[in-house]
């Protein structure tokens, strides 16, 4: 099992070094906009606690997470007005994870449109725009 | 909210009325071979209780079931010997669903293998050839 890397991005997030557009938090969790989304409203929530992924996250802690998991992806969907949503969560490397603390991306999908490819940064003012229609969705 | 139609591929796998090629299941789940795996080992991971997606799957259930989906992850990459482990959960047709009972997909990955298209059926004999080497990391 390799070790959870504490200077990994969303280390840095949780602890305040580096900044991020959060819609939700709690004790346990914090939500916030992916900076490359591949849909409008692309949503990443993550534990406080650190793990690296599936493979070494406590469970009790894993069915807390995906419980908040459920909430946003329920005030992504109304906030963006989408049809659906897709969640996708990847572990190691080869399972298409690139930050090493455990994430679940909450994608609203609408008939029709495709999931933009992977690693291109978003517009800031329009990935704002649909934190604040998801934090309003979340109240 | 859609109803539940309890007449969905995965309801009658639950009841019987339709074979599924198993690899795991208790009070509250069951795990089963995709029969259009996008990998190989591709299984699925479903609650007994009925619910048609993370909208409307009780928050108790949805706990319970991610930690079943954590311990097929762990056993279908040691089983398959994978490098990783993608999960993908779809919701309503415009998120990828479309067998109309959650599901949570646990997809074992390999260092610069691609997912295959989705709806290709699979081997029959190879899938059953990987249910085995899953069932036996679960032991």
């Amino acid at each position: 099992m390799t070790a959870y890397d504490t200077n990994n991005v969303f280390a840095k997030i949780l602890r305040g070094e580096m900044p991020a557009t959060k819609v939700y938090e709690d004790d346990a969790t914090l939500a916030f906009m992916d900076i490359m989304p591949r849909a409008d409203g692309h949503t990443l929530v993550i534990p406080k606690t650190p793990a690296r992924n599936l493979f070494d996250i406590e469970p009790g802690v894993l069915g807390g997470l995906i419980q908040r998991v459920q909430k946003i992806a329920v005030a992504a969907k109304a906030g963006m007005a989408a049809d659906g949503v897709s969640i996708q969560q990847f572990n190691e490397q080869a399972g298409g994870q690139v930050v090493f603390h455990i994430h679940f991306h909450v994608l609203p999908r609408w008939s029709g449109v495709a999931l933009r490819p992977p690693g291109m940064m978003g517009d800031k003012a329009a990935i704002e725009a649909n934190a604040a229609r998801i934090r309003a969705a979340l109240k």
